[in-house]
Parts: C-alpha cells; sequence; structure tokens
C-alpha cells in the first residue's frame, strides 16, 4: 500500500488526476437518461452517479454536472418534469459511451449514436428501446451542490418496464440477467458475475450466505 | 418486457418492494466508512450509495439514511469531521455485510466482525486494513433531503492508501486489481469482469476501444 495524499494529487496534470479519482468512488451504476425539450426534441446521455434515495416512495437520485459541462439533460427535465433512466448493457456500450460526447443543444443522441427511442404508456421523455431495464421517473427537487456546481437530481419512480422473469420469488431483480453492466472512471465498462446473497444481518448472528 | 406500475408496486409487501426498488438503480459501488465518536469509540458501516462528486476539488458523496434507521455513522462524522472509506474486496464480504447488523451505539463492529482498524497518518478515523483502496476524507457539507430524511454526505479527500501499481499510465485506478467488489439490492455482492475502455467520445468521430 503506498500513500498518496491530497496535496500531492493537486500538482498532477487533470487528465491524470481526472481518470484516477473517477475511480476511487468504485465501480458505478451506469445508465442512459432519456429527455425531451418543450420543442419535443429528444436528448440522451450517459450518467453513472446514481444513487438509491429510498423504496416507500421509490426515489432514485443523480449527479448532473455544473450547468456549463452539461446543461441539456437537467433542463430538459426543469420544463418537463419527466424523464427516463435505462441500464445500459454490453450489446450497447459504444453506441452509449458515444452520447458523452459534447453534441451541441438540439442534437437528437438518439439518431447519432443508432439508438431507439421509443414512447410508451403516455410518458412524454423517450426511453431508450435496446435497454431491458427501463424507468420513468417525475422530477421531485433539484438540490444544487454548492461546493462544486453540481446537481443532486431526485426523481420518483412511476413506471417500471422489465422482463417479470428476472424478479426473483422475494422481489430482488436480478439485473445481471438484463446485462446490466457498471462503469468505472470516465471511460471503462465491466459486466458483473453471479453475486453471492446474504441473510438479513443480525447482532450475535455468524452471517449466513442465501444463494 | 412487462409494464410494472408505481400503483403495482405501491401494493406489494414492502420487503418484496423494497428487494425489487433497491435493485434498480443498478449494481453499486460498496464500502466500508469508518468513523470514531468523541470517546475513541470505532465505528464501521457498510454504505452502498456512493458518488463521484468531482475530481477538482475531489469530493465523494454518499447517501445515509433517516436518523431513526441509521444514525452512528452521520453523528461521528458530524461530531469529528472524519471518516474513512473504504472499498470491499471478495476476501471479506461477509464481514463487511455483517456491519448491517442493528448493533447498539458504542458497539465496535471491528470488534464483532473481525475486521482490523488502523489508525495513520494522525488521522482520526479509524481505516479497514483488510481494505486494498482506502482514503481520509473530512466533511464539507451534510445536504438533509426532505423528501425522505435521507442525507447526502460531502467529503473533501485528503489522503489515499492504495498499490501504486494498480494505476495506470493515464491515470485510471485498477480497482478490479485490487478486489473492489460490487452490490446489488439489499444483500447481493458481485465480482466485476475485466472492462473494455474507450476513447474520449468525440462528435463526429465512431466510438473507438482503447483496451
Amino acid at each position: 500500500m503506498n500513500h498518496i495524499s491530497i496535496n500531492e494529487i493537486k500538482e498532477w496534470d487533470r487528465f491524470y488526476r481526472g481518470n484516477f479519482i473517477n475511480c476511487l468512488s468504485g465501480f458505478k451504476p451506469v445508465s442512459l437518461i432519456g429527455t425531451i425539450n418543450q420543442n419535443a426534441q429528444p436528448n440522451l446521455a450517459i450518467f453513472s452517479n446514481i444513487v438509491h434515495l429510498g423504496a416507500d416512495p421509490a426515489l432514485i437520485g443523480f449527479i448532473n454536472r455544473p450547468l456549463a459541462a452539461g446543461s441539456h439533460s437537467i433542463g430538459n427535465i426543469q420544463a418537463i418534469q419527466q424523464y427516463t433512466i435505462n441500464h445500459i448493457s454490453s450489446s450497447f456500450i459504444e453506441k452509449a459511451h458515444q452520447t458523452s460526447a459534447k453534441y451541441i443543444a438540439g442534437v437528437n443522441e438518439f439518431d447519432t449514436t443508432g439508438l431507439t427511442a421509443v414512447f410508451k404508456n403516455n410518458f412524454k421523455a423517450p426511453f431508450v428501446a435496446e435497454s431491458k431495464v427501463q424507468m420513468a421517473l417525475e422530477l421531485v427537487e433539484i438540490i444544487p451542490i454548492k461546493d462544486n456546481g453540481t446537481f443532486l437530481v431526485i426523481g420518483a419512480l412511476k413506471d417500471v418496464f422489465v422482463d417479470k422473469k428476472n424478479i426473483l420469488a422475494d422481489g430482488f431483480l436480478d439485473i445481471k440477467k438484463s446485462g446490466s453492466i457498471v462503469s468505472l472512471g470516465l471511460d471503462s465498462y465491466h459486466t458483473c458475475n453471479d453475486g453471492e446473497r446474504y441473510e438479513y444481518a443480525k447482532v450475535d448472528v455468524e452471517p449466513t450466505r442465501k444463494t
């Protein structure tokens, strides 16, 4: 183990530092967020800082970069109050990664990347047809993070589209079977292996594997 | 693909619903957060809703549950202003999961689980010796999320302890080599496969694999 202080990190080249720091939070859930603007122009962008906030009410949050770096998705969400979160599978990593290019406002990343926008259930924002875990969210709150100009965008779950056969007897959704992947740092994508599930942990009881 | 509406989800048994909703945000970075109270009593707890907030300044956030469900870590962080984040490896998943048991305040989860607290570099909070990616953080801000009583805890990176041989030429930290894992839902833990890295995405350029 080597010790690296923040003072040393601050001296690093910014790209080297960016790669390093972006890996420290760990492997990340990575999804495509679909939005639409007031002129019915769809937008699609990749996000990897997504957090479960609660199950009842079902709330999911994600971090949006400062407006100077990424304003299209959050702008559309503020205007329309709706958006979709779509898990990424191995079969379309390249297309998903390509949505991170700095397209100007008004460009439809579904068209530029070849992913398929699908509208359903009277929801305004587009879903990604290729995704095997699709969610519709309504905006609850955008919390500005003053320390660095980012935003925590909180949405309430409205609809889920999944294969019910991937839901286990206790409600657990086996997203590995849906092909969902993770990202690491700014540009790395990984599949996950079959997991180990453990029983609910109790004081004074040895941990037990469930599966 | 099957459609599941939030109205259907609200009717589900709460454990079934909890398992399902906790899987929707995707595979999650999972780490042990080490804290200490004003009586020098260490505390260790598992957290899986961790987000990279920015590289310069280097900020990492995590979601703490409502105080009624989990007050020890956040209380210690408020009191001492310091904490550690320690990646979890396959070799100690059971011990890490066991920290989620509802130990009363004052119980040292290092002792109850057999993980090793280590103090270094004059940092007050304990690190997990078994972890191959250890970080020291200073509290920047705790943002209450009024919608469900959770908190976004934001910390500034102060020190990193890793094997430098896992840092690639461009700064990317290969945490797969460190054995870091992900979690899914409330109780599932997964290793990740070797990743695919892509070049920085540019408008009008086809995506290219780097490795």
